[in-house]
């Protein structure tokens, strides 16, 4: 069974208890339901981390290379200025893709540069939780892909 | 049933064709069938369009305003500079998603501010023809959900 | 008898069914008439045209440029960026004015720069269906000086 | 009988006197009787004022700002840079329209940021000394729409 | 024989009578009966087509692929902004040779950014229609280099 | 006794009167008497100031210069801009503290230059008319600290 | 008892022993007496916290939101990039403060954009360990304010 | 006899008293009687003016304009933001040279630019006092050769 | 006889030996033959000359302004930077056209600003050696149409 | 004996196993194994550290300040950006050198800006492994010089 | 006898040639005569030198700085680009004053950077040739002053 | 024996006589002994070459190419805009390393860009002339690791 790395960023773990109208007004724990139950319908592993902490982002991403095919990552408030992330997602070397809850080009500038999505196959923004399931749908596609290519 | 726009920018018309490592290998003809199979699947009338034609796009959008329930968009290269289309996205006033088969932000500077997505409530950048089958799914999510709340 | 361009860029044909907070109640239709009357009474032919398309606003200027004495034109959209439209209305090479309903510089950030404004006499924002009909007094000055100087 | 200000910002006394290109060739004392004449027509009250400086400006803005219903203003030179200008006309709280005597997009790049328009509702440029008739004459319409609403 | 495109872009019509300081007092028909004779002279076939709508230049080069073997294209005020036009450039995967009557870079500031050149082989700038012919020349050395190599 | 400073910018005589929702709906009346009861507490003599007018704040600055040993300014639309106000600042050459009722940070994006901070030892944002009083008891700190090593 | 969170960024824990003439003499220990004989005066319970990580920084925020009823916040050089760090403030939803020991608007121009303050309800620069102490008094004038209002 | 003006802007009156470092040691009274010898032997009027106020410069240069031949401006902190000094200086349509006593150029990048210089024939930057005997030597060649033409 | 200036600026005379893929495999010597052949063809004198030093190239032109009735140069890198030598084409007041082997735009960002360009009647990019052939007939047409009018 | 600090950043762990025609082939602990043995040549202490956390690495260099004498660091992607970490070495305030194992300015441009190097004495770009070696090598010469001095 | 450097920059050498209206009609010659006159009466020696190259120009500062005590120089192109001239002249650590014949701020935007400027005492701009007489005058005040102190 | 070229570019000449806070206190002599000691010990030929002109510089570069294996290089100020040095250093394709005494990051900010850095191998800043000796270990390093590839 393969294995697929679920990451998410600063202050998503408090989701559904802030700005409701921006985020949508469920917990990452409904989410990681969410995703959970499309995974076992997909036969698919997963391994769901939350950190605040850049740093220990890339840590997990690090460690979850050589075992896991696939990420989706919602980098929040680093998805706009982290260099450091942008190269471990470079590094990790495997399909990743890109999820926002909200659509952030309709948000404060400071939301527009969009930098580690360039190290990004796909990038899905504004769908609420559902982002996730989409993407999980769609690196499951890029991940049977390469496999078939590797 | 619900009707669903499909509208494709300039020059999608030519794909399979032309920059295969940019867009895939899949002409705008078979695209068109994935969506209608799916669209098939989901009980959906479908409304294609392509045109080279930024005006074209416009007339195509307001026409259809009062028949349909949403749409899903790839304004190709007009995705960056456009106003008119953002504009005219706005005065849709029913959930729009904008889809692009590559992911824009890998790829020259000028291609980076992404003007319509703004209009938008979601963005999928970068699964090829895929894209379109996220958005098909995720705008009739959203047609739904306006549709009980309306 | 003296004949006047009435030019509408895109979207303003929905005028009155979008964002009437900020475009005002009125549709095109009643703005039309609104101009019609005016026009009956300082004894001027009207020409009025609508079109989403950038390059059918350039065509319309250029067939009627023989015909017709002055111009006023809303840009719409294509205010902020059109080169194109810039380039036909110096080579208009009489009166010309810019009339919008809102005032874009309240707006978002994206309609500051009045390109096409650079090519025109003079430009009015703000007053809604009556930016139209002070334009229309204003370019019938404007015409009636070009005449007795040319 | 409601009163209208009508003020004009640094270097318009000199009108008629400098640079009768871009100004035209009247002088502000023509300009206030033309201004006076189209009052009396409308039964509006005048308060006229010219002053080089901003703060004098503000001053008379805000002195007038109870005994008033509108303002048609030609803020010069501060119309690029005055947030204090700006924060004046805000706190107005009535119907102010910016004229212009010439286009200030045709002319100097300093010249485009229009930083007090953004506090007005409808803004004119272009018309020479007819700017400022614009003005009143649609300044009127607004304060006759606002006691309305009042 | 082999064909050669021949793309005018918007207000190019108009050629000769206005703006002659810039543009040279030659019209359309002058030279595309320069064009005509010289491409005779060499044994080439000619399409010429001109338009002031950035989507009927994308439709015509895009039907025109197959039949013709290169380019020359005078993109008008689309040089300085449009995406689309750099991308049906690209996609057109023929020699494509971009001319100017005028120097753009001796004008307006906004004239300066020369986005679709960066998808042309050549740049011809400011010798009036005998960009024209230059271009015709270079374009055929190009197409013939290329159908040796092909 | 120790002679204090307070000078107040353009517009902040109408406190009380316009845009509650920013500013609070205390009076500037009120805030002087707030300072005053303060100042009383703390054994300091204040000279409280306030104009429209960038010049007349300038020459205040400099005609208490002598008899004053600290200033608490709050220099409301200047504080973007001036040069000027800047330069008395540093010319003061005692302890300046520049204060604002609102935090100009959340706001337009021309408010985010501090210039005029620059020249201040520290800077209060945000705290409606407690803002003064906080500039009060610090500008008293800094006074006291600098006649001790004076 | 109402519960005030106090958070110290990055290198704030070396005060006293490194640039003392930008950010004074006194160590962090020294500081946090000073806060805490101020809290002790105010009735009101302190909690603590330095960190270097950014993401350390957002999690105290996050666990403490529900006990705490306000914040002093001096995010050192996060101040000045961290999105993270702003969501973080944004979704605590009480009121926050934020404080610096030195005026940044005088040093560096990278410290020049104040990001997190931007989510903040008031700042406070330049009065070296004062900061925090005014930073106290207003944070309890505000969570006061805001429990009579709750 | 011919006249010159002498306009001295904001803080200028504090020479000698402030920044000795950058502007010098020497008060506005010393520079005056220097200007006053020179022109003696000269013999041209001198009419002298300082003001901190933006709006009172021009007022003094709009009076003078008819009676005085030539100007010598010090425009201090105006010079880098001031429209509309920029324009009465344009206005004045006589001779006019721009002095500054430091050389703003080695200074904070806010004065780098030189807006009003724009609108003087020569630009005298960075030696002191002298700044203005040059500048008065200068303008009345300038003066001279004018009234030969004239 | 008329005589030609060719003028080649930096690297040029390493062509042919380094990046061929840019700049193609023919050498200078290849490139001046060809130049002479068709300078022969056309009767006309030539001046060839490279120097990688900016102030030669300045030299070289100003010494055979008077003997030379037109110039192509290629400037190299001093293209985007030299103010001095657009000084120095502007001062030649004869027909100079601008070539370069490959088309900049498409290069490094740091080649697209043209600024000796803009002191050029035409310009000619991308045609590897052929760009100066192409210089050479256009200079000539020039040439003679300066002589007629002059 | 003198002690050195290491400091490798984010993603550095990695090397040899991802890129490496940009980073090399030599893994961290080949590097490690390089800068011990130079340092026992050298007689000097070692303590290395990696992290992939900003706060980690600060955390690092605080402890470490008393007992060491200097530092080489690799900030790899906070290179660019951060703001604390470039307090951290200005507090540490012994000799730091910045090296890299790639040259940063032939790659993305945002890498271009260099901001913790702006702390460091010295910068060492693109000798892959042996940048660390020269920093070694050039830090224990600063070090010893600081000794002596000290 | 103090000697006193006059150094021409690029295309000086053609003054009375070239557009005499930016430049005037006086030639290089002339204007050594004037200053030859000048700094006879002055008891002063001079050197003169013209070059159409930065490092001559270099090569002549670094040789002449022992012998000569100050130095009038006109970087003409140079001025608004070169870091190596702006580094000679800060080596040269004597009075130097830059002189332009006219003033370029009222000419193309790419000559308001005044680079070299920045490492001037005084810097005078705008009248004609007197500007190297005004020039010469100050900087003897200058270097007597400086031999004074020295 | 292989041979090394080391270019010393303007201003460098100076070294011990200015600024030597910022360069230190050797002479060029002493640097060049230093290379030449170390070269001996490394058993490589040196060329080494000091100019003031950016062509001299180029042409040095070009003549040596064939006879030499790599180079080390101090451009000076023409690091941050010389694209003609930044073209001769490509085409010299061996290795390059570009030194500096100074780390410019730490000064004025218009020593930010480095140009010609971008077309060398590797980057040495701030180690006064002990920069050039470890520019010469790794420039040897390179030459030979690019013989054996070679």
């Amino acid at each position: 069974m393969i294995k697929l790395l679920v990451v998410h960023g600063p202050n998503l773990n408090l989701l559904g208890q802030r700005q409701k109208d921006i985020y949508g007004d469920k917990s990452l724990i409904f989410i990681n339901e969410k995703i959970k139950e499309e995974a076992l319908k997909k036969d698919v592993l997963l391994d769901i981390f939350q950190s605040n902490s850049e740093g220990k982002m890339i840590d997990f991403i690090q460690e979850k290379k050589v075992e896991s095919s696939g990420m989706i990552i919602n980098p929040g408030g680093y998805s706009h200025t982290s260099v450091a992330l942008y190269d471990a997602l470079l590094a990790y070397e495997k399909p990743v893709i890109e999820v926002h809850l909200s659509n952030p080009l309709k948000r404060e500038t400071f939301r527009e540069p969009l930098l580690t999505a360039k190290a990004c196959c796909g990038v899905i923004l504004g769908f609420g939780w559902r982002s996730y399931i989409v993407g999980l749908h769609e690196v499951i596609e890029l991940m049977r892909k390469a496999r078939k290519n590797g």
